[in-house]
């Protein structure tokens, strides 16, 4: 097993694991200008900072120093879970270190490190919440207490500090309650049992993946085999609500609560990943199929009600009010992620784009200040819901430091090695170098521009395979070229390229980033007589601010064209022009908005609507915003 | 003043309220053999048997008996205002008994009412909850305590009890906890205040109405008057919630909770009609339009938001996810009556139309034993929201004793007269007598048939002025006939025959009862690409157990033809029926449901919708249901 190398990735499988794909080393890829170095940086260098500044007002520092007896005073907040705020801040911190943070947040690290510790009770348990609120009564509510939840969450950060620095303190604090958790609910244990919001699963397998100790690995197995079973109670919303109303082997669709579903996915995923029990796999492959069927936003945003923050049935996709969480983003990236490493299966690079430039960059403002929680597609003119503005914070706060440790390790999931050579899966300038030998240069000005230049260095000489995902909007309309000579990709999935490379060969693709227009099926309501605007990896909204007329009174025409580029936060994106016909202010307000069929049409006037990448909406004055607008030539089924 | 005579109705008016129309005595109108009579009948004989039963099973009454020293033991349930699930249906079984429910019931009721009036505390204030849980403390949380939203329903309880039965027991119960009120929250009482739940206001006014005593009166405009200030504290839902973020005078839109604000309006318009502040009819007649305008669905149902129970944006009128709890039907519907009576305008009873018939009667099964809290537009396929079966009742069950309550005293609401003569809003069979000396015998098929025959008695032989509403849908294309001599109705909202009548004449009205599709205005999202069919005053839909294809597959093409009947719950209702394209079942299932437009359209094969009326949707198996469905014909815009 492994023991703990520096270099160790998000997801460092074991050597036996069963996995068609491997990650690289942490480290191994390196982002040049462009669009994701800048993207890191601004998270690295500001988004880091905050954070820190955050998790000291809200309180969840002075909890911790509370619970280790060096500040009086109550608890702060009403959540159980604010532990994970400093845990998660932890864990990019961590994972920032090889792409430069700000130094000084090492120290600060270090500091929050040592309150863990002193916040520990004397076995090693850590929670804050259970020490100053519930005197120490640990385990009393397994659905609701979010212990375990907030138990995995600081060993994903010990992990992440010890792969990154090689220390180990925050590290053995996450081993010590690991072994607490172990003598409580694992096979020997005192009580049989489970999270009710699950991510502690996939934290013990990649304990076990650090440590070699296969208890870790036998306690997620144990919490997956009980899951289902009804043992920790019921919810107002059911049991649905948190993934307990079916075995996970036998569970074939996505319910109730999506970070929660989608986190289990994630770690059921590394269970089999680590296991290689087909059942799990065919579990997963069906609850995947559930999802991209009908339960995913076109952005890779994934939970429809705001009520139980839940999936919602089959097409079921409201856009003014979606729910598409960012952590369930995030939680979909890291499934999507391992299920490509288990499968080689192009689709799951596929959703982990969609929700990289889409569902999940929503989710911060292009200056690394501001998030938001819920994405939606739509925003009313004048709506109750606020201003479509993002926050500097949230009373419950999960999703900005999730942000922040996704993007600080987001060089993790660039590309992978298998036993033939390299594959890329996501394009951003930099260098990539894996220890078998392989390696890659790569231009690009992704996602704007679909052409990507990739050189292959002198030092990755010999005969190798390398791999370049072909999206899956790309499909079959993909031109490439080595050192000028044409290769015919055709619709694969994959351009594959094996040969005894020398070193300076060039390859030359070029993928059709021009804007198109998407429509729905019939099945999802809220997009019917409607089209979004995509252009290449990205989905495009409309907002207000760049219409020149009511954007609700707006009927689409036209094909989508290329318009002039507009700086948003500093930076300059392009935007997507459609022909447009505007009802107009003189059209009259109805008093009742019903009218039978038949009665005259309303003429309008000729217009235009502009787009701009989804990701980058809410970062100028607020106003409505629509992904899904009425195009003329889309039917009503 | 009045002082408690049998026969006054529900919103019995004061000698001198700035009414435009006035109620008729309970009695006046009797239903005869036909529409309503049966769902009365239901009403009276079968819910309210099942009402009793349930307030038992539950614990409502043992609550009472547990604040009465009569019982031992905890709460029964976990909310704090199960005492008003007794009070309306004692408020139900007093209205019934003009039309007969089991005498029985009558019996049963006086034991509740004494149970009431021993678990009152020694100054008259009543509140199982209070007593039992929160050992007497009262008003600590004026916006979640609902103290006063309970001692709202016992005063209506109290009102109708008396006018039913000129017994005086519950009535004096309720004056002894209304002068708890006025000396707690008066003028010059110990706080200033108001219910987070609104629903004290109509019940004062009423309560003046009833008594005469001035100062009930004044403590619901006291109430309004200071609503806005921020006195009671804050939600997490905002204070929107519960309608406090402005004054009522300066509030022009409808916010938050629905049943919240709408019972919130009718006090408010009862306030309106016992004072004549017209500052107050300024800012209902606002609230109303932007109700009408973009915030009432098809059906009448008001309540777009699963989350706070609340009304959504403009045009924010999910069909899948509409919440249109049915108390906020019922809420509309006193709203509306109490409109009808300060303005005379035929839009107040064209809504009250609508809501009954749809929103309102969709709430109960045929059979008067299952009920509906919510009220969707659309049920998907194996929808997670359950098989879209009734209920009997409820963990929160306001809903079943509110419809219970309302269709007892349906007669209530079906004419008024002013000073030149009788108005008919409603239409049923039966017949009407005022004390003025104006009277009509009504023969009808509606709402399946649009002929309404009615007689002029000889009793009511005299010079008045006969007035009977035409509906909005049918407005323009009425006939009517007085003796067989045509009327000329034009577009007018009403039909005004004025006369010396002998009695004896008969006026036939011919109302365009034939299927209709209607579409919605292009902001409202849900319904894009879609129509409705209604017919007369109802709301169709589409149940899956009536179709020979998917639901969700079928494509409308034609026009609305009248089908067979169908006989659901004992009533033979009719069908319509629209040509329609299926995608039928060997379209490929796709693994994502985005496509780029322009890709070939599937062909289908040819089939039917057959749609039944909306509020007899749910009574026969589970299944899909939809209201708005696909047309051909639709424009996206």
């Amino acid at each position: 097993m492994n023991s703990g190398g520096l270099d160790r990735p998000v997801a460092a499988l074991s050597a036996d694991a069963k996995a068609v794909l491997r990650p690289l080393p942490a480290g191994s890829v390196r982002f040049g200008p462009g669009f994701w170095s800048e993207r890191v940086a601004v998270n690295n260098e500001r988004s880091l900072a905050a954070g820190l500044e955050r998790i000291t007002a809200s309180g969840v520092l002075e909890n911790l120093e509370i619970a280790a007896g060096k500040a009086d005073g109550p608890y702060r907040g009403d959540l159980v879970f604010l532990d994970t705020d400093a845990y998660k801040w932890l864990e990019a911190v961590s994972w920032s270190l090889r792409d430069g943070s700000a130094p000084e947040l090492l120290e600060s690290a270090k500091a929050v490190i040592e309150l863990i510790r002193a916040a520990a009770e004397p076995d090693g348990y850590v929670n804050s919440y259970t020490t100053v609120v519930r005197g120490g009564e640990r385990w009393a509510d397994l659905l609701n207490g979010h212990e375990m939840y907030c138990a995995g969450h600081l060993i994903q950060a010990g992990i992440a500090h010890r792969r990154a620095t090689g220390e180990t303190g925050l590290y053995e604090v996450a081993i010590r309650f690991a072994d607490v958790l172990v003598a409580e609910f694992g096979e020997h244990g005192r009580r049989a049992g489970y999270c009710g919001h699950p991510e502690i699963e996939t934290a013990l397998v990649e304990l076990y993946r650090e440590s070699g100790t296969r208890a870790y690995l036998d306690l997620a197995r144990r919490m997956v085999d009980l899951r289902g079973g009804g043992l920790i109670g019921e919810h107002r919303f059911g049991r649905h609500y948190f993934q307990d109303t079916t075995p996970v082997r036998e569970t074939r669709s996505l319910h109730g609560h999506a970070v929660r579903a989608l986190y289990l996915a994630a770690g059921v995923t590394d269970l089999y990943l680590e296991t290689g029990d087909e059942q799990l796999l065919t579990a997963l492959r069906a609850q995947w199929a559930d999802l991209v069927r009908g339960k995913a936003y076109l952005t890779g945003g994934a939970g429809a009600r705001h009520l139980d923050e839940g999936f919602g049935d089959a097409f079921e996709l409201p856009a003014d009010r979606a729910y598409t969480e960012t952590c369930a983003a995030i939680a979909l990236m890291q499934w999507s992620w391992r299920m490509l490493l288990a499968t080689g299966e192009a689709q799951f690079a596929d959703m982990f784009e969609r929700v990289l430039y889409n569902g999940f960059l929503a989710g911060v403002s292009l200056d690394g200040s501001r998030f938001f929680y819920v994405n939606p597609l739509q925003v009313r003119p004048d709506s109750t819901l606020g201003p479509g503005g993002r926050q500097e914070w949230f009373h419950c706060a999960c999703c900005p430091p999730n942000v922040m440790r996704t993007l600080a390790s987001l060089s993790h999931y660039v590309a992978t090695v298998d036993g033939d050579g390299l594959q890329i899966h996501q394009y951003a300038s930099g260098s990539i170098r894996s220890p078998q030998g392989f390696g890659a240069d790569v231009r690009t000005g992704y996602p704007f521009e679909g052409g990507v230049s990739i050189t292959i260095p002198g030092e990755a000489a010999g005969e190798w395979t390398l791999s370049l995902r072909v999206p899956r909007w790309a499909r079959g309309r993909v031109e490439a070229a080595l050192d000028g000579w044409p290769i015919d990709v055709g619709t694969a999935d994959r351009l594959r390229i094996t040969r005894r490379w020398r070193g300076g060969e060039r390859i030359e693709v070029g993928f059709p980033v021009e804007p198109r227009l998407t429509v729905a099926d019939p099945r999802v309501d809220d997009a019917r007589g409607c089209v979004a605007v995509e252009c290449g990896p990205l989905v495009y909204c409309a907002e207000q601010v760049d219409q020149d007329a009511d954007i609700d009174t707006l009927v689409l025409s036209g094909a989508a064209e290329l318009g002039a580029e507009r700086e948003i936060g500093g930076i300059a994106l392009p935007t997507v022009r459609v022909d447009a016909t505007a009802a107009g202010s003189a059209a009259p307000e109805e008093d009742w908005p019903y009218r039978t069929l038949g009665a005259a049409a309303e003429t309008g006037v000729r217009g235009r609507v502009t787009a701009v990448p989804y990701f980058a909406w809410a970062n100028r004055e607020a106003g409505a915003m629509r992904v899904w607008l009425p195009h003329r030539a889309v039917r009503s089924s």
